[in-house]
């Protein structure tokens, strides 16, 4: 391990970890994206993955949690000012920890055959952080997500996710017409419409879940093409916020295959 | 109906307005609070219930959202400048419209045979307002809180609560140990420790469920008092989020009552 300071906000380090930080597109082109805090870190490298560099303050460096990280990592720690990290965070995290990683990426297409979640314009990094959280808790391993939807390595939707995200198969920039040509399992699309009770469905065998935007709902395309189905809701409320109907799905298929 | 333009800035109705939205001191002196959105206080108004003042601006009065709640509301509209709005606005919600309420009171105390929610130091009013959408939409019509949760009329958690709120009988600042010594139903709360699985549950009669903060989860007093219940997670991972796993209980409460 070896710890570098760096003082200038104008190092070309910290300029690019600034751009990964702010700029969508920027971390598009870079194919990279920066963990924050102590628990996305450790939950990072407790998976043996690489990390390109890590950030931190002297204050931080001697932190147990932080210690904890250097147990499983051997790289260069790049110690900055309070100032400039509370500059460069988005999260307000008490204990100073970013990392710089290669987003993930697939040798393989997605798998047509595994249960899968697809995301179709779900703009709420909350939500989408969220929904991966359950789907990996659900043993849900496949995520799909059309162009519209939030962009899955943001920081905002890692936060949410808390280390979901290492734990699934995400494909991003899916079109829904191109997937589900390919799904021979069952579909199942969450609908506000009268439609099949989530809890009459068989759903023992593997199959993929549609949720959509959050204010217009699924596309068309999306209920054409996928059995409809509406979770029932005696208290006769307009809808559940999309994160919750999806794990309320998710969670009755982990309870019939208990 | 009356329309009155409002200029100033420091006229007293703006800051009465003013004080309701940004502070919480006041809106507990004040025992009022803000509706911000044409959604929120079309849905309060089809309650039949009492505005004290409406809020918007001169582009928005002509909008057909605002006309709708025109056909619900006789009282004053004040107008205020796009600027003024735009600095009071805490959701920049496209279409201008705030609406000064009373919070609701009860003349009764708390139903301890109801189906009931506690939330217990929930403090992130995304979180409280989804769990009250959840609530009210599988039928549960009474929430508990104490004192370290989320404020429940907050214009956060009212945003979160998409109107639920207004079917909901709310309880705010409750002692759980004076609640749970009056409650002859089960109890349970969501322990991430090894406990009886939520599917083993039955729950077709009336019970109470506990949900504990983001970060510590629930009190010992709660695991000391109350059942513990933990929801199967086959993909291993540590937690769900907490309105997450709020919701899934109460949905399997749905699914064995239909």
């Amino acid at each position: 391990m070896s710890v570098q300071f760096i003082a200038s906000k104008d190092n070309p380090k910290i300029k690019h970890l600034r751009a990964l930080i702010q700029q969508a597109a920027y971390r598009k082109k870079q194919q990279q994206t920066v963990l924050e805090g102590t628990h996305l870190c450790l939950a990072w490298l407790e998976q043996h993955s690489h990390l390109h560099a890590l950030y931190t303050t002297e204050h931080a460096l001697t932190h147990a949690d932080f210690e904890k990280i250097q147990q499983h990592y051997n790289g260069h720690i790049f110690v900055i000012s309070e100032a400039l990290y509370k500059e460069l965070s988005t999260l307000g995290t008490s204990i100073a920890c970013m990392a710089v990683i290669d987003i993930p990426r697939h040798q393989h297409a997605f798998d047509p055959q595994a249960d899968t979640l697809i995301l179709e314009n779900i703009q709420d990094p909350g939500n989408v952080g969220t929904l991966l959280r359950s789907a990996a808790a659900a043993g849900i391993q496949q995520i799909l997500t059309t162009t519209g939807s939030a962009a899955l390595w943001s920081p905002r939707v890692l936060r949410a996710g808390m280390g979901a995200h290492f734990a699934l198969q995400c494909y991003e920039h899916i079109a829904l017409e191109v997937a589900l040509a390919q799904f021979k399992i069952p579909v199942y699309v969450t609908s506000l419409e009268q439609a099949q009770s989530l809890y009459s469905l068989d759903l023992s065998r593997a199959c993929v879940w549609i949720l959509g935007n959050e204010g217009q709902g699924v596309s068309d395309y999306a209920l054409a093409h996928a059995q409809a189905v509406t979770i029932p809701q005696p208290g006769g409320q307009e809808s559940l916020n999309v994160a919750i109907a999806g794990s309320v799905c998710m969670f009755e298929m982990v309870r019939q295959r208990l």
